[in-house]
């Protein structure tokens, strides 16, 4: 059961930190400046195991794809939202067994894919986006890795307003939060949680203002996260030259009757 | 269905700051200094509502008990993991529908209730401590949050070998990690993950010295997070003067045939 | 000459990190729980040397008073600039041999003497705060270490406007830098350059509004940061478990004859 | 006296964020991709002050060279001290007037320079550098910036053991400073101040345990600075997506008798 099967989505990492997600389909090939792989030669090797570049002694392995490489690999014209974010806010919006979330803007499909994780098979997960071809790509993006059958795509703007209600949870990504945020506490059930993407402080000190009038938010949070990595030499271990300087800055609350 | 029942185990949270994790027995009550509230007040009424100490106008919230509540909550003897530091490490982990995750040691149960519902009702973790008393708290904790019957808690020590073999992702968070990484990774399968915690620059030097020798994890990467936090007056809005300044590095590694 | 000498203001540290920045005026002494030291027995000690607390066996050193220890230990009504923040500004700010620098407003006189030892003996410090009495205390709080006798306690609010013209430099440090950035930049000569101490957002984007609107400073920089110490046990190496999170940001301009 | 002269050095900032660092030599000429400004042009005009390439309308400014733009505009072999760092362990030696201090090694200069504004007329800076042509370098790119006469320039290596003593600080910047901060710390008096400058966690390490031996050395620290920088447009107020992850470990120390 750990063996490559035709179909697969896997990922090749070459020794030279180079690393691809694809679709290992019958007759297929991967060509790559130093060499070329056959998937014909990769269906039936153990996920784990070395694969050679034909004509050169260059190296490679053959890998589950995570979803972390799938969320770095994508090409996306959206701001990506990292993994140190969606980590974090997962946890924050506690989301659980049988839990039903909501997510605007779709996106890459990305953060849809940890939300349908979260939740599990018994759980929901209903994704907005304005761009019916977004959702489209997303949907497509999905096949890439392992999530529930639990998520329902659908097109439509936040500051319309939406028709769900008594959402346990809000992932809300959108350009303009400030306008957004009003319309998607409403989908909330008491005691649910929303967490609110917002790069610049200026949408966070509006979206703020916009809470505090709503008065039925409490436990009203602001964070930013930063990560920093390593160079792995254990003689001269060291953080790496440069890190990311900021990503997004994550607004939490939860609704209540009344404030 | 969003009401709360007897023998619910909620969270109480006061204005002024402080909470209270607690389970709502009949006839019982909760006293602080400015007041007390009787459960069976408390019984029926919908969650996210206010609730009134008599005698007092101080106001408190009724809430469900989140995963983060619940780690923050818990009165430990062992190291805190946080919510910063697990996050980032499932989604590293890629702990997906199915999984089968092993944990060394359990602790709190706080990070094996994250593992149960990361893998899902069909998925399985395993979560080992040297310290039966311990296994037995963290089964008594984990009743306070909804999780997956999906965990099995054992008694053992990793220095000792774990018979275990085949699994998906391996989260090891013990006082020597050094002295345990190998028998951590000869339980996973190929293209399986691990996570390890190293709070001090010492460990992770020699768990990288010892993954070094093991020729067989690849994509061996070093991070730490940090998180800030930000007063939410809009007026002046700036991040709080104090932050935690360090809990752990986590050490990650693909398992592979041979490097 | 590196002896102590009556009315030496000094240090005492005491091995169990508390600090004291004391005159040693004849007959005095210092009473601390665990015994006394009288001066007396103090002068003609070499710097550096242990002093002994009669009646325990505590210990402590007599050592030279250094400036961080006086920006720590000062009692201040004042908002804390941290050195982290001094020592940067110090260089970006340029502060070399003969300058003439500006400060608003003066507060406890601690970057009033950084700025002292920067410019040199032939430099000039002016530095205004609007109530006399911390220009007098602030005064009083220089003679605790050296400095070059280069600076002048004036009384004025910036928002008023200033005569002093053709600064090569200034450091503004006010509670409303948004209502005195104008007329601070107009002390300046072309090529001068400001430094504004700005501990929230708001006040950072209405600076540089204002510093836009102005049309004659380029190279407008907004700094923040960050420092963290170390357990320095070699065996168990690690950051501390808290650190500050926030003291302020710094915006930096020069000044040109039209932008 | 804010007038360009023959033979400044002047930063020529280009408002395509480029910047040079030239001398103003008769007849000389700076040409770039964009158009050419005649030094001639140059001579008389304020500090300050617009310049314009023939034949192109594109902007720039004639400035006065800045020790941050010297530290950061040098074309060296050496790794690079930042200002953020320097600055810091300025104040913490607690540089001042008349005092004497000691820096290995030379590098660029950089440092250099650094100290000798911080110790004024009347201090004292020896610097030595293993390398004679390395000095020699240093001494040259010393012209570019105002400081004291007060710099030696030596040639020795610190390992060795060096003559100098009673000295108030030292600045220790070489690539094994386990090996010489024993030597270094024998410069220095008593209640004399130490910076190490040790960019791996092993080098802390061995510092440590090194200083921990001679027993003469107390308040070890050691500290890490991180700083990060803003984009300034007011109305998206946020950090840059990249900052510098890591340049250098701190480590202090005072020199006492015993202790």
């Amino acid at each position: 059961m750990n063996f490559v099967e035709e179909n697969d989505v896997v990922l090749i990492k070459l020794n030279n930190g180079e690393d691809f997600v694809i679709k290992i389909v019958k007759d297929g090939f991967l060509s790559v400046p130093f060499g070329t792989v056959f998937f014909n030669d990769l269906i039936g090797k153990e996920y784990g195991e070395v694969i050679n570049f034909r004509g050169k002694n260059r190296r490679g392995y053959i890998l589950k794809n995570s979803i972390v490489d799938y969320i770095f690999n994508l090409k996306r014209k959206t701001q990506v939202v990292y993994p140190k974010d969606v980590g974090y806010s997962i946890l924050y919006l506690d989301l659980k067994p049988r839990d039903s979330v909501l997510e605007c803007g779709t996106g890459s499909g990305a953060v849809t894919a940890v939300l349908s994780r979260a939740v599990g098979k018994e759980g929901r997960v209903i994704t907005y986006d304005i761009d019916p071809e977004n959702s489209k790509i997303a949907e497509e993006n999905l096949t890439f890795i392992p999530f529930y059958n639990n998520v329902l795509f659908k097109t439509g703007n936040v500051k319309d307003g939406l028709k769900e209600r008594d959402m346990d949870a809000f992932f809300l990504d959108v350009p303009d939060p400030e306008n957004s945020v009003e319309n998607a506490i409403n989908t909330l059930k008491h005691s649910g949680k929303i967490c609110i993407i917002a790069p610049t402080f200026n949408q966070v000190q509006k979206v703020l203002e916009k809470m505090e009038k709503m008065k039925n938010t409490i436990d009203i949070q602001v964070w930013e996260t930063m990560i920093r990595n390593y160079k792995i030499n254990p003689e001269r271990l060291r953080p790496e030259d440069k890190m990311v300087g900021h990503t997004t800055f994550m607004i939490f609350g939860t609704k209540v009757v009344w404030r």
